[in-house]
């Protein structure tokens, strides 16, 4: 198989995955979730928008959620270096044939809003307001004590051109996943910031967001925060886990729903992968069995996701055999 | 409903859950499973017997594995302070019509061997053989690093007998369950040591023993020892969990089935009940999912159990209702 | 060296160490010291008293803080099974020429108000107002999470007679410290509940209160505490720790000092010893430094402790070698 | 004060901390230290020299342990991206007048050996043989189960030299601090790879190396890691803590001294720092004791470092007040 080459400098410089705005149907609801329960920093709030962070980010927010209308993923954020990169990735969306739109956008200035080949409506932007880090503000640690954003898994039903799209961006690619015997892509891992994943997709009827995922500090608040789900009336909330990925990424992690079906997932360990040796590790669909202890992620994990703003999803091109999520087997 | 009165002074002294017997077909297996993985400290082993406790017993065993035959539960054991303690224990249970037996058992010498009202196959003695304590030896912390046994849980098909049974030798009822709208018992929490539970009934096909439960330190090694378990080849004995008990006893739990699917619960926190004014927790069962995150109990967590050696199980007397096991709804 | 004879069957049954009551000089720092930061649970409070338990406890309370006065200890409290055994008690102790004196005390109805041997006040009851345990609110989970208290640390200037008087009383010796190449008694650790301790001896100028200790669920909370207490400008309240004993108990431990200089010890893990052949864990002195690591206790650690109301405390009568505090060397 | 200008698209791409090597006089004993009880992987040995990487590294060493003569650090190691980078950063230290030379080193190939102007021996690699990483292999965690290496701190005499010459090499200053009133710099931390630190330099008589620093998962394991150490030994080799930061990457920490000395430091937490407006961060010697608790630093921390093969240490040049290390008040 062969994979694309990784541009080690390309034109403009992605940093890292940056934040997620979500359209919720009631604030109230979504505030009792993420902030009194997960334990969300409030960045800045009014009647209609929750800015929030994790507790060791010093940018102004890593998820926003929006009320009104259907409770879709509005956009993903991504995070250029500089200004320059900003104009440098707008030629390059334009440049393959992609609607591209600068908009001023509260708390974060000059952003750009794109779409990928996989249909994923992006937020790019070089800088925030920033805000002071609370990682030593201890009365504020809380419920699963959200450190910063990670990542988010798309789902597409193609996921060959996603792959092509955002290496030829300069992402690189840490791990993947193809059907046994074949070299059928089923997921794969990309990666800017040095750590597993900032972008994933995943074959599945798409564009649609699987989840956006957070770190957390220890396997004690995985357990913690489910117990407190619970009793905040939110015990349903919990999709799947606390369990561990016997694949891409290797992470502990919890998957919630947000009140709106949004799906966040919880994880406390990554690894390092910065060399230029670190080839992409290849995974076929039935490895992911090997060390495998637990429940099988539900059918929703497999089958659900968040609509994008605007989107139509498309299903599945070729579908020899069943669609399948990452960590299923 | 009127529960039994608690005798605060006994005639005799039941102290605390003792020890387990299980027959294993493969003991070599049972070794990797055991000490290998979950950690246990090898007391003493021959070609047909193994001999474990946990790090911080002083005592000979808490868990006796003997090759051969069906894999049955052989004999529950329980501890009385005294020699004393053991020879009144015999005139209760020979008063109660059943049979008794003193035997000379390796590393625990006069032990009694007798059966309770619901079948229960019971091994009760005075004193062990001392073994170093392993609480500080850190280089033998391994797997789960498993501390103490705590308790057993029986399966019975009549709940009411086997309460009324064990708080006449003083066992103090600290939780049970009853169908909503009834007083028809569904499980019995009792305990003689001072926290939640020496020994459990619970409505079903019996007498079985649904599991034997041991401490360990942390959060941390329940998830971790599910990682090693996975790793050594036993996934798929991690049958339900890592999860909370929402009901009796409040556990944070993992439920493992060993290489003969002898059900084994790891557990990190109880509390203390110690106080005369401590009345027993009453629950409906629909009180159980209050709160309540996570799967549900397998099915073979509901119905299974280990046979106990040389008795019939019974089914359920009167099933008005689905037998269902403790945490399930 | 002859200790004394453990009685198996005393003639009145104490159960555990239960409360202890504070006298402090600013009731609002004492409250944001004990509820806002280490996360006590208020059970009931008015403008002079502050009646505290832990999240597990189903007790009206186990920590009473009461404004006014110099910061002493007022008494110890320990609990028996019945309202019989506080006769037994008061019988016992008039017979050995101490004061008793019953007193109606609120929240735990008739109390026994003595003085042990060594001068220690003691308050006895056998019952207290019940309050629903906090284990599953996990919305109150705050701070260190208390859970219960576990024992208490007397100072005397005689550890012998004290030790005799309470193995009397039908508390066990599970362990005890002793000059090297000596049979002269430092420390002895006393027991009723079956874990390690419910009150301690410890040679030095007494008597005087070294410090009451509760329970606390995992290693992370011991680190997080401190940071918290940091936070809310109590850092240098962390008197020692977190750190390991390498002696009688084995705790993982860190003992604050509150507003008023009371000393308290937070702490994750004991051992259960209940059966009849657990001998008492003879300790040299040099033997604590075995396996060592980590900073000395502190001088402050070493020789203070809260003054008991109404008792004069009495220097060291022989006083060979520096009176040292039970884990220095 | 004015600080050098941030260097974002630097001449060549210096990646991240790399290695370090330390000649020891007992590998046998350095092997009990590293590996039996921290839980290092092997990578390689042979008579002279031990080979040891994280869990999570898939790369060949993180720390590499040489035996013979004097227990000096000979190197600290840095990745740069490519073999290209490898010949930029020797033009780059030529042309500062600094000794470069090309060696092929065992497991890393061609690497430049060069001196930094604080006079670092500096050992620059672009690539390195492969290892599988341990992520998985659950049955080798063992120990602190260290994960990676994350930066080194070095003491100089001149500190903002180096802090020039650093960042025009494109690495980021993420903190400093400076003498109260003043802007006299103390410490500067460095960083590259997104988090916190790769290298800082604290004023003191240098160049010395004053410790390497690797990541482990958990609280539970900065507290465990002692307790064995202890069991194994190495009881004294804890120098400071577990403790936390209250200035500089706020890492939970423990500090240890291998059996020649070196200090190597444990922790668990960082923070991300990628962002274009993350301004560095100022602290002055004072701001560092608030929310302070827990001992502070022995003299030996303060004042020790591992000398660098074939340096001379320089004495601090002015020193208007106490040499202190930084996180001493």
């Amino acid at each position: 198989m062969t994979l694309p080459k990784t541009v080690f400098r390309p034109a403009f410089a992605v940093t890292r995955a940056s934040h997620v705005v979500f359209a919720v149907t009631d604030l109230a609801k979504s505030r009792a979730f993420y902030v009194e329960t997960l334990g969300f920093v409030v960045s800045d709030e009014d009647k209609s928008t929750l800015y929030l962070r994790g507790l060791e980010e010093g940018c102004h927010h890593s998820l926003v959620l929006k009320s009104g209308g259907a409770p879709t993923c509005e956009r993903v954020g991504m995070r250029v270096l500089t200004e320059d990169d900003l104009d440098l990735a707008q030629a390059h969306f334009k440049s393959r044939g992609l609607p591209t739109r600068f908009v001023d956008v509260p708390f974060q200035g000059r952003s750009l809003h794109t779409v990928d080949v996989a249909g994923t409506p992006l937020e790019i932007c070089a800088t925030m307001t920033t805000k002071p880090r609370r990682i030593m503000d201890f009365e504020l640690f809380h419920g699963a004590c959200p450190q910063r954003i990670d990542h988010f898994q798309v789902l597409t039903n193609e996921v060959r051109p996603a792959l092509e799209f955002y290496m030829q961006m300069g992402f690189r690619l840490s791990e993947y996943i193809v059907n046994d015997g074949t070299d059928d892509l089923r997921a794969v891992f990309l990666q800017r910031k040095g750590n597993p994943h900032d972008i994933v997709f995943v074959n599945n009827a798409g564009p649609r967001l699987h989840h956006a995922a957070f770190t957390i500090p220890e396997v004690y608040h995985l357990m913690y925060i489910c117990d407190l789900l619970g009793r905040n009336g939110f015990g349903a909330s919990v999709e799947w886990g606390p369990g561990r990925h016997f694949g891409p990424g290797y992470a502990r992690f919890v998957y919630l729903r947000d009140p709106d079906g949004h799906r966040i997932e919880l994880f406390t360990n990554h690894y390092q992968t910065i060399d230029m040796e670190d080839e992409p590790i290849r995974w076929q669909a039935s490895d992911l069995s090997v060390g495998r202890w637990g429940t099988f992620p539900p059918v929703s994990w497999q089958q659900e996701g968040s609509a994008f703003a605007g989107s139509d999803v498309r299903p599945l091109a070729i579908q020899e055999r069943p669609a399948v999520a990452v960590h299923a087997r």
